[in-house]
């Protein structure tokens, strides 16, 4: 017998939709709210909002430490709490392609679910397309979240201040090489995983714990060094960042030296940089080394004024080397890896 | 000199992403909010509020009456304002075949910026992907809308009563023929065009001018007939439609008598079904007929307790024929065009 697909009037509109829905994600993601199966969800919630939207099209969809469904989860939940938010609704839009498994949806709903609830957020509102075999590549998923911005004065990337203190939580690389591993069958180390989280309970934590939080973003694609040049781009200053105290797992540098690539530039799905007054840093790293995803965190480089050291103008980034020299570090160019997310 | 075209790392969350996102999407959905260019926006809206996701996948992307960026705009605005709301903020995610024309995107986002202007949404967050060569055919588009709902007692699937009157603000099949005539190189009517249409403005005027709406729902894929059977599945109610008081236009009907097509069960993209008592359906009809996308809005029907006239079981819908006869109108089985939004 063969294996029960997804098929085309899957994503009718009609009955066999219905059947899909109520069969399999309601089965899921069942919440009050969800089953009024309304056009629009109905939310009790009053802003100001922080309202994000990611479109996961990761290849492949499954990898260890996670897969497309967790990673839909995480991804826009850790968007809306870097805006000082605690994110408490997503939507959730899935384009299948014809003929996908519906043993591997059925398991990659249920991986959205389990990270839903580890984020406490609920899945409200959905959409399913079925598109036609060679339309689209197995399964791509839509999540758009919204939640209520807790502080008054919520973090921003233009927000970055001279003299600021740049922390990051925790190791640098790991979903990147984890993803392009997998993808590759390289096969570079057994114990190589995707750091995918939720970082709202870190976020919420910092937000309660400390006076002043100026930027927190999670250096996704593009990686730490774009995500740097990015919000030193929307402040009008400079970043420098000591390569010495940047974390990361020996697999992760192994890997990268070996196929060479600058783990710098690599997505990471479980992690965030938070940028704050000086006096703030001791006690926002050890808010983060609570949490087990944020035991590595530390503070990696300064804020600066344009010119103050190193005649940067605003917008660059600075990497003092472990050598003790200093270089200029870019944006990605180019592509380095289609597909990471 | 070959066309430019989007290449893959436009999508990498790099120079090439900021400089497509600067120099295509900022030109058309330019606001403050966007402007931020934080991973989440911040928006100013309490609640309660409406949200409704939806991924659009038409093919072909350009057809007589909208294209894929109104038909984005327009259905998820439509979806939010069912619910008794007033659409308010859109987030967009694109997903970008490589290799897609730069001039048809830029095209497409233009229609999005007008339709968008035209509901009186913002665009205030957004994505986008580029994915390789055949691994999605051409752009998909996901918009997700947020908006306050108006009214204490929002309209709900799950509210139409018995003795209520079933109204619809207009035409059927426009879209669905459209879309098919289109892809399919038919040519069936040079008239045929989809009504693709923003419903916002029709559905506010409706709250504010009558006291009771129980139900407003836009009867998209699997067209009238499926939009009443989850309508009258919700409430437990039956619906009884009497054929000679449904509205099509000519090339619609002839459309369908060609090819064999039940324009009842085509997708609709500018009409909504509106269930309220009998005595507020005159006034309700006159503020639909104030809208272009109204005037031919009629009442189509009613609503009956299981059993009161037809043995009908809840959530069953009959279809009185023109010859007088009667008969039951299922939901849509099977799939009867896919990638029709």
């Amino acid at each position: 017998m063969s294996e029960p697909v997804i098929l085309l009037d899957a994503g009718s509109g009609g009955r066999a939709s219905q059947r899909l829905i109520r069969g399999l994600f309601f089965k899921f993601f069942s919440n009050p709210i969800l089953e009024e199966m309304d056009d629009a969800a109905r939310l009790d919630l009053s802003g100001p909002l922080a309202m994000s939207t990611d479109s996961y099209t990761v290849d492949p969809l499954e990898f260890p430490g996670g897969d497309i469904g967790s990673l839909a989860v995480h991804g826009t939940v850790n968007d809306v709490a870097m805006l000082g938010a605690d994110p408490a609704y997503l939507s959730c839009a899935f384009i299948i392609e014809e003929g996908f498994s519906v043993a591997l949806l059925e398991k990659l709903a249920r991986s959205m679910a389990e990270a839903a609830a580890g984020a406490q957020v609920l899945i409200v509102t959905g959409d399913t397309k079925v598109v036609p075999r060679g339309a689209a590549d197995k399964l791509f998923i839509n999540t758009t979240g919204i939640g209520r911005i807790l502080v008054s004065r919520p973090p921003q990337g233009k927000n970055a201040r001279p003299g600021d203190a740049i922390l990051l939580s925790g190791t640098l690389g790991d979903h990147g090489l984890t993803v392009l591993s997998s993808r590759s069958k390289l096969n570079l180390s057994p114990r190589l995983r995707s750091d995918s989280a939720p970082l709202n309970h870190m976020v919420g934590a910092l937000l309660r714990g400390l006076k002043e939080v100026h930027v927190l973003r999670d250096p996704t694609r593009g990686g730490l060094a774009t995500t740097l040049n990015e919000i030193a781009g929307q402040s009008g200053v400079v970043c420098v960042v000591r390569e010495d105290s940047l974390p990361f797992t020996p697999e992760v540098l192994a890997g990268c030296a070996l196929i060479g690539l600058d783990p710098l530039y690599l997505a990471n799905e479980g992690k965030l940089i938070c940028i704050l007054p000086p006096e703030e840093a001791p006690e926002a790293l050890e808010i983060m080394r609570r949490f087990p995803e944020g035991r590595q965190a530390a503070q990696i480089g300064v804020v600066l004024a344009p010119g103050e050291q190193y005649k940067a103008a605003p917008g660059q980034v600075i990497l003092k080397t472990a050598l003790g020299g200093e270089r200029l570090l870019g944006m990605l160019e180019g592509e380095q890896l289609p597909r990471i997310c």
